[in-house]
Order: C-alpha cells, then structure tokens, then sequence
C-alpha cells in the first residue's frame, strides 16, 4: 500500500512549503518545480530532483506522468495539502523539490546548435539579461531563447533570484534547457571578451537600428532591466549600441518583446536555424 | 474648497468600483482607466471621459498631472476610497470613468502611417488577433502594435473583454491610440479581402517559415488564441500559413512574441518605418 501524506504538520510537508521562501532556498540550495512538463524538462536536463509529491486521485492522463515518474521518490499527497504544497498555483498535481544547478561562469557550457559540444571556432549565440527584476519576464525570456536554440544565456546582476517559482513556471521548463550563468557585469563582459563575441547592446538612445549592424559569426544580445535599462557598464565605445525602431505613442517594448525580436532576427540573418525540428 | 469623498457609501463612488465588474461595464457601456500615462492616452485619443478620481493628498509630481487634469471632471478622494476604486492596483492615485469607443469594423479608420488618413494605395500593415482569452496578452500585442504603428488591429472572435481593465494596463494606454474592432472570423476575413489584404496566418504547421513568404503591399499577420491556436477559419488554401522556426526543447512561443517576431519583421521588410520618431 502507497502512503499518503494527508497532514499539513508533516514535516516532510512543512519544508517543501518553507521553499517558497526565497531565502530559505538559498539557504537550503533547493528549488520548487511546479507541474508535470516542468519536472519532465528537469529531469531530462539531469537536474537532481530531490523528491516529487504528487495528488493522490488524478485522472488516466495524470497517471501517463506517474508512470515516468515512479523510478523516483515519489510520496502521495492528499488535495488540501497539496493545495498548501502548490502555493496559490491552480491545477498543479505534481510538485517537486531539487537541487539548484551551478550558475558559475566559470563552469558554463554553452551548447553547440548542432551537437552540444562547445568548439571555439563554431557561431554562436547568447543573450544577456542585465538587471533582471521580474521572474515573469526572466521566464519568458528564457522561453524564447531556448526557441531560437541560443547558446547560453547570461544573466548580469540580477535582482531576481534565478530558480523563483514563477521564472521556472513562465518559462515552461526551458530554464532547465537552457545553459545559464549569473555574474556581474564586469565579469560578463570580460567573458564575452575573451570568447571574442560581438557584443550588440539594446538600449532606446543607441543611434543605429538593429537591423543596419553587421553581425559577426558569434553575437551577445544585451537587454536591460524592465525599469531602468542597461546597467553604465554597457554603455560604452568597444559595444555596440542597437535600438528598435519605434513611431507610437508608447515609448518602450517590454523586455521579453524586444529580446525575442532581436533574437529572432540575429538567429535568421547568422543563418541559425540549421537543425531546426 | 474642494470636496474630498471619504465614504464608500457615496452613490458615485458604489457606481464606480461596479464597474470593475465587465458585465457592469457592458450594460452601462463604460469603462475603468487606471493610470495617470493611460488617462494622458486616453484623452489625446478623444475617449469621452466621464469622470476622474484623484487621490486627495499626492506628491508634487503627481500635481503636474492634476493641472492637465483640472479642465474635466475631477474629483479628490480620500485614500481608502481610492484603494478600494483602483481595486488591488497599487499606487494608482487616479482612475477615470469613460465611455467604451466603438469597435465596429464598418466604422474602423485605420491609420496612415504618414498622414493618419486612409488612402487605398497605400502599405497597410494590419494584425488580427484571433479568440485572444488573456487581457495581459491582448495589452501585451496592442502596446507593441503601437510601436511598430500598425494601420490597425482587428480582433476576430475575441474571448477575453477588449475594454478590461488589465488590457489597458498591460498596453500602457497603446488601446487607446491603436485603431480596433472586433468581428467575426468570417467578418475579419471578408474586410482584409475587400481591402486586399495578403492574409499571413501563423501556426505551428504551417509548412513555410515566415521569412520565406515574399509580402505584398498590405499585409496583415494573424495568431491565434493562447490555449488552441488559430479557429478553423484562419486554415484554408487562400490564407498562406507561415510559422516560426524553433529548436528548442519548448514547442512553441507565447502569443505576444509571435506577434511581436513577426510585426516587426514584416514591418522591416516593407519599409515601413518610414516615419520613425
């Protein structure tokens, strides 16, 4: 017979709900996984899923999940706590608890388009989020990204914490695809440097569109934060400035606008989209 | 003196926050502006304002809004008055009260992008918005269909209410400055073949990749809804189906960057920028 958790005061319980602190997950180095998609995309990713709580009564569909999730530590749950367990998220009949992968620099591999590995010589594609603030956004963001198939994306000081819920939750699991690495912006820049990237910086004052730049066989896409735009350390003469044109009333795109616009125009002008599905 | 409103109770005040109710606002055919930047919006674009709530006490930046203001019908409101009208949006210190414009297509003028006149020879560039459910998303695609200064936007079938108070703010008042009207699917279809519209309908499908269709000189993109994609109308053999190219592990992009993707890549291929701030 398969327990089931059916107390709000068992312990195991009591921690999972503690995680969606913020700083309880870093203290702990644990991330919430909200849904089934974005625990499949974890594990494929090969992230160390600590353990899965799933509803205990869900219908023939569901049970397709359990399936592939029984290898691992699965526990039952009963409605009222999973409801606590999913934190406000409607619908959620699975919640998971792993581990947070390195976001070091240092240890980044960025993934090849075509097989993976990482050559010197081979184009390549990132996108940088400067001062990120929202987790919506930084999810969204990653969505697209892991469309257009990007090489890593790279996250300059960013004011929100990376494995928030809702970042993980609005990117549909492609922030598990995704390589990924946090660092200050001097640091970003220095490793773009070395790995000889073109750096484009999007900012409303740059002086050429997007579209008139010439890009080179690897291209950095820089975005800036959702309130104040690209960080002093990005304006400067070795980047080069781009801006969408605009002739409306409203004087901004929203972030995750202006990157998938960049990301997919660089991706089809660098010929990109080689092993597209 | 001016008068201050502190009780809930005032018959004014009931009306409004009966308002927040979509039903309510179809009835009386009203609608609920939050935001000084969506209010700006709203008068330049000539909405007829029925009345503005102020919050009473308010910082000397606030006040510049209040001398453009001061020429309609303002009314000062104490502050749980005005956090009950703007209704769990925090810092608004204004909300207005105007009537819906019409959204009939017979009635839509689109906009030049020179002259703001309608002239048949001219580039149109149109996107239709098909069943779209989320208020979020439907402001999302109006503020960056500003940007690009689409001729206008057309909304077939819509789910979600066009004059909801989560669309006007997600387009940060672009609603109000963007030509709209809602019809059927057959409506809309029939209008863009009257105007002669090349109709480019995007699905995950369709077999062209969207930089690979040569585009005319009116042009209008269609997405579909965010839960199930285009209606059955928008697939048929005189709609060129195009779609974006993806390799990542996600299977598709969320509706406002599809739109976003596309408006701007057809309005750089049309030339369209033409009068670009």
């Amino acid at each position: 017979m398969t327990e089931i958790i059916r107390s709000l005061q068992n312990p195991r319980i009591k921690q999972a709900v503690q995680l969606r602190n913020a700083r309880k997950r870093r203290e702990l180095d644990l991330m919430v996984i909200d849904g089934v998609r974005e625990i499949q995309q974890a594990i494929q990713a090969g992230i160390e899923i600590k353990e899965i709580f799933a509803l205990e009564e869900q219908d023939s569909s569901e049970n397709e999940h359990r399936k592939a999730f029984t290898q691992l530590n699965m526990t039952f749950v009963s409605e009222p706590v999973m409801e606590r367990l999913a934190y406000g998220e409607r619908n959620v009949p699975y919640v998971a608890i792993a581990k947070q992968p390195s976001l070091l620099l240092r240890t980044l591999k960025p993934r090849d388009r075509r097989s993976n590995s990482v050559l010197e010589s081979e184009p390549g594609l990132i996108l940088v989020i400067d001062r990120v603030e929202k987790p919506g956004n930084l999810g969204a963001m990653l969505r697209t990204a892991d469309a257009v198939g990007v090489s890593a994306v790279l996250l300059s000081d960013p004011i929100c914490e990376v494995w928030n819920p809702n970042a993980i939750r609005s990117s549909l699991g492609a922030i598990f695809q995704v390589p990924i690495a946090t660092a200050s912006s001097e640091a970003v820049i220095d490793w773009l440097r070395e790995q000889k990237f073109q750096i484009l910086a999007a900012r409303l004052q740059a002086s050429e569109t997007y579209r008139k730049v010439s890009l080179q066989n690897k291209v950095a896409i820089v975005v800036g934060s959702e309130a104040e735009g690209l960080g002093s350390k990005w304006i400067q003469d070795s980047i080069e400035g781009i801006r969408l044109p605009m002739q409306g009333s409203v004087d901004s795109l929203n972030v995750s606008v202006s990157a998938a616009i960049l990301l997919y125009d660089a991706a089809n002008r660098m010929d990109w989209f080689t092993t597209e599905r």
